[in-house]
């Protein structure tokens, strides 16, 4: 397994991390992508990761629009580092409990690696994680040509088929909260590119942006979701005024649980392929996103943590926990694709809540609380 | 969705049951095959349940070869109903709490039904589901020929495609105890058959059988799986001495959890597409194998059900409940085709335990108990 192949852009850094050989703590980043995942899944191989005692100051390539560059992969790989340090700072505060994130860093001998930080059993978290990926690999032409019929810019479409190198960068976390008011957090900003081919004389490097942060309470407070998608929305809105309706139902679209007609949670934005802006503004929108991932989180954290609650409340928070395993492991295509293609299991699993619950055939009665959960889930609302 | 069509014959009974729409309690059965669920994932429709107040006589249609014929297909659904009925009493029996199986009852207006029967929180098991179905369907010929390539019986390859009718019946469940040292159980037993070819005159109808029992512990105690392991023996023997090694051998195979590189549990007999043999012949061993599932498993679990436990041991349980449910929601191809064709939810997943866990990372210490049971599953032993 000495080669990286891949085949769709989003699904990049989930599906180049590595098999899980050694028993050594290593890291990658699950990213998810609402297409493309199935097509052309037989094409990918893993190169395997190597532990690595400390992170790098960069995981780029010396090579081409590599480190010191001023490129956009390498102010997409600070920006992300810059946020997970950021991140778990404030979450290692709130939690309040003096438990840290445990770091494991990786590398591969190819180029690329990256750094997963788990906080397990806190005051507030039960289960946190905060992973960052720079992936280098090599696509199929079919993939390629996929993908491009997916994205509008980039390279001309006459040149040779040939394997197309691409570069690929991502930030993604859950958290996973004790207490049964306190709502769970998924967040994913990702970059990717591709060489320019040398065959077509100035033909342009292809490039997109996706992502997204969303909300799953156990328990619907309006104030909690109000707060959460007005600052995804005022994050979108300094943007495009576009953003935030359309993430907003892009997101509400990806996260559903087909078998349960349910989704997940209750959104908030998420966005794929995105390349028809310019990339500087679309770099400057996911440095945005990923900054907004605090304030939409922490006041809501703060206020619930500490809510009294009882064996009911916990046992339906379990229940959508389950729910949560359910998209995770059955649809999410970051999550699927890594498994099935021998991603490192641990950073891919971390996702999944510490617990979860399964009872045959359980339905809340109309009218209480974990019913009104329910019907937000089943019928997404305009929260602003 | 008034017409049923299906695809595969082992994939038959998930596949056809019915979407749950009403919030009125019906049932199904979730079963697994090892092969083709892909392939011709795309051609089935599911017509939808209708819940009934209690279970008829039989489930079979009057035309053809259906009641009162003595046909394999009468007898088959014969047999799983009274082993259902047997095993849900010893089960209650073993439970002692006075804790009943809740039965649902449904009905297809095509034809066929089902009767779920689930035990929740008794003394002894957590979550206990033993259900059976009966389903009419129209397979595509595309399906009937996949189908075709691996059975090795039936009808004329010469005749016309059309859409073939199908029948297919099975008992499935799964057996969830409390008590970290007594095992999960799991056993399905299913007959395929399909309508003789009406434009081939004299064409024989094609049939098959699958199924298989295994044993599934969070501690690794030998006298328990060697007496597991020996009752699936004395079963096969009494048919054919290939039996036991062949399917003790596809059982490790199917049960795998690729992603972790670990069997499920500690394996016992599994086969599907089974015909090469005397079709009565077959039906008896299956209804010797699905006969040996009370004397397999109720002697471990009167050895095992009042084991004195602490919470790292329910820990360890809850952490292979979890590769429980990553199995079934991940590979399983009754469970994930169930799901993504619209199958009865609530009797798919009554086979996920009701609690599960996952830790970031988690690695037994080389010498403990929990690396003895991980160990036998990542390196399947010969037991007997």
């Amino acid at each position: 397994m000495a080669s990286s192949l891949l085949t769709t852009p989003s699904q990049t850094l989930a599906a180049l991390t590595p098999a899980a050989a050694r028993p050594r703590r290593t890291s990658q980043v699950s990213f998810s992508s609402p297409r493309r995942a199935l097509r052309v899944r037989a094409a990918v191989a893993i190169e395997k990761e190597v532990p690595e005692n400390e992170a790098p100051p960069t995981f780029l390539r010396e090579d081409g629009a590599g480190a010191g560059s001023g490129s956009v992969r390498e102010r997409f790989e600070g920006m992300i580092r810059r946020v997970q340090g950021e991140i778990c700072a404030a979450l290692e505060e709130a939690d309040g409990s003096g438990a840290r994130f445990v770091e494991d860093v990786w590398s591969r001998p190819g180029g690329g690696g990256g750094i997963s930080r788990v906080l397990q059993d806190g005051n507030v978290f039960e289960k946190a994680g905060v992973n960052v990926s720079v992936v280098y690999g090599v696509m199929p032409p079919d993939a390629y040509r996929a993908a491009k019929g997916a994205a509008k810019n980039g390279a001309a479409d006459g040149h040779k088929a040939g394997p197309v190198p691409f570069f690929a960068a991502g930030i993604s976390s859950v958290l996973h909260p004790k207490n049964p008011f306190a709502p769970t957090l998924h967040f994913n900003y990702r970059y990717f590119e591709t060489d320019a081919p040398k065959d077509v004389p100035g033909a342009p490097r292809s490039w997109w942006f996706g992502g997204g942060t969303d909300l799953t309470p156990s328990y619907l407070i309006e104030e909690d979701v109000k707060h959460f998608h007005s600052v995804q929305k005022q994050a979108c809105d300094k943007f495009d005024p576009s953003f935030y309706p359309r993430f907003k139902k892009w997101c509400d679209d990806y996260f559903y649980i087909k078998h349960r007609n349910e989704r997940r949670g209750l959104g908030g934005i998420f966005f794929d392929d995105l390349n028809d802006y310019d990339q500087d503004m679309l770099l400057n929108f996911a440095t945005e996103c990923a900054g907004s991932v605090i304030p939409a989180y922490l006041p809501i954290i703060e206020r619930r943590k500490d809510t009294p609650f009882n064996e009911e409340h916990k046992a339906w928070q379990q229940l959508r926990r389950g729910r949560y395993v359910e998209f995770n492991l059955v649809y999410d295509r970051g999550t699927t694709f890594g498994l099935k293609t021998g991603g490192r299991i641990e950073s891919i699993l971390v996702s999944l809540p510490l617990t979860a619950r399964w009872e045959y055939d359980h339905k809340p009665e109309e009218g209480t609380e974990e019913f009104k959960l329910l019907d937000a889930c089943i019928n997404p609302k305009e929260w602003l």
